[in-house]
């Protein structure tokens, strides 16, 4: 793979560097001199140093949040491995856009967004029908629905690069908007199949250890989705990170994977919530070690499978709320947390200027 | 107990009702219509309805949100029971009521309340020190600070109706100002003490199995905490709620008592953060028992005996962030979750009106 699209994926994966270290240190240290016993706002304190990490500053200072909702359907969804037909993921996009009497949009992403003032993009990265042109539709699809991973590969290595490039370009857009934090999230009826073959095969893990009812399957066909993962998987040898993401698809998952890439090399947060969410992520860290730094999991997910990636990337989630929608809405749920845990850094006294005493 | 206080905080106990099951049935009803996956908001869903139940209608509105910080000293705190001196509530309650640059207060409470736009109220409840006149201090102590509760009634039972009416004028007045969420916080050296005395009271449990570090004692100083608690619990027979609140103290906790009642009376939704605060919930659904019906709890706290708090009131708390500063904090990170879950129930459109196929 040596094309123009190649080039430019290379040189944005190699532009991700480690979070600032010294900005880290900087911000225990301010921490432990806050008007606070040590350690008494917990998970909190490690989160707010870890921004100091990807901004640069022991007073981090992140602005606007945004989610970025990718769109895109499945041929392995025509094989009965979801409880929802795949004419539901265009429903679902024009239900991201639609008019109501709230504001943009009638699905959950939309209302929780308005909640916390995040901006909610929404991208058609190939979904299976013709969706009517509107000025929020990021189009951005090179094939209506991936192939059918369970007899083909999803997606050819050129497809994969685009997508990849299209959440990059996205993500651009959405932090020169005025995005410090960025949440990837996803629509894709089937999705949560390449997601587990994804996962298995990064993870080395048997398909049943991370296979689970996506929307809500039973189990006559929990034991059919696993099996259509096996013969997926028995189908492809192992393979660097991008052709496994290629081989397993789909678009949905490579925009996404793209959103967090890009965020990373602007020095940008990332909130990865859910389990497809965390196939992407998977794939990220493989190709840039350093994309870690920047991730920040919102929830532990439903989804079978999920705690193993989060352990995989060494990453703590924030609450447990048993969410398994997607589109994002776990991350737009942590995003206050993370501004909170910044604010504290950034807008709490130290023991000196209040005149606290420190026992 | 016959006086015009006793009167009028009975009143405020019987005026509580429990929450509207009708509006709660007719918000999972809802919810079912709703575009998504039956239960994929997971907790998220029982607290829109919980809190269609508080606000009476199965599309809950909240708006602001306010949290009321008491502050108050304990004369067990003289005992060693703490890391921390004494001297250190009345520099905290400065700390809140600070200039900064970034605007009112440079604690946590205010910088995480300032990310989620809530209002910080400070009550002096019964500092053991001479407060400077303040316009943000709303004054309420009748004494500088309780009396050691290991040797004496820690309040008198005119005190303890003053300070829970107090809080309850003041959480009047943070709804007139336009809050639906109301939080109530605290601060106090040696409040845990005091806190696990009532726990261990009301569930009947041993001292040490609710008698945790506080802001950070050693095991030796634990240990005498311990056998403190397990003093004053000698000292007293068992009794009502109020007599056990009263022997044990503090002000704060009363207030914060008051805070609840009130907000539970005017059919708003309390987050209830921590243990000390978990204490004064106790007391409080053991006088009103719908009080329950208003309380949502904010994280799992760090302290020992929140989780028998909690499994006591049938209460799920939303994260587990190993907080244990109190002033609120925990609650205020909470508010954004509770607006959401009631933003999706309000916002969100049916299949029906999506025109989203339900498979």
């Amino acid at each position: 793979m040596t094309s123009d699209l190649t080039t430019l994926l290379t040189a944005l994966i190699h532009s991700i560097q480690p979070a600032d270290h010294a900005a880290m240190t900087r911000a225990r240290t301010r921490q432990s001199n806050l008007t606070k016993p040590a350690g008494a706002l917990g998970d909190l304190e490690d989160l707010g140093v870890r921004l100091a990490g990807v901004f640069g500053s022991e007073q981090p200072h992140p602005r606007g949040v945004a989610v970025i909702v990718a769109a895109g359907d499945h041929g392995v969804a025509r094989a009965g491995v979801s409880a929802y037909p795949p004419e539901v993921t265009p429903a679902m996009v024009a239900t991201f856009l639609a008019d109501t009497p709230a504001g943009p949009g009638g699905a959950a992403v939309n209302a929780i967004a308005r909640t916390v003032g995040a901006r909610v993009h929404v991208m058609d990265a190939g979904v299976d029908a013709d969706l009517p042109d509107h000025p929020g539709l990021v189009r951005a699809a090179v094939r209506r629905g991936t192939r059918d991973l369970s007899v083909e590969a999803a997606m050819t290595p050129q497809e994969t690069e685009t997508l990849i490039l299209a959440g990059a370009a996205l993500a651009r857009q959405a932090s020169e908007g005025g995005a410090d934090v960025l949440i990837p999230g996803e629509m894709g009826i089937g999705n949560t199949t390449p997601a587990a073959a994804i996962t298995a095969r990064l993870l080395n893990l048997d398909p049943a250890q991370v296979t689970g009812r996506g929307t809500g399957v039973d189990d006559v066909r929990l034991a059919h989705k696993v099996a259509v993962i096996r013969r997926a998987l028995a189908r492809t040898p192992a393979g660097d990170p991008l052709t496994v993401l290629a081989e397993f698809g789909g678009y949905e998952i490579a925009a996404m994977l793209g959103v967090m890439l890009q965020a990373a090399a602007l020095n940008r947060a990332v909130i990865v919530d859910g389990f497809v969410e965390g196939s992407a992520a998977l794939v990220g860290v493989a190709l840039a070690p350093a994309l870690h730094d920047y991730l920040f999991p919102a929830g532990l997910c439903a989804e079978t499978g999920h705690a193993a990636q989060l352990e995989h990337l060494h990453l703590k989630p924030m609450f447990a709320l048993n969410l398994r929608l997607g589109e994002g809405t776990g991350g737009v749920l942590a995003a206050p947390l993370l501004l909170a845990a910044a604010a504290t850094l950034r807008e709490m006294q130290t023991f000196e200027e209040a005149g606290v005493p420190t026992g």
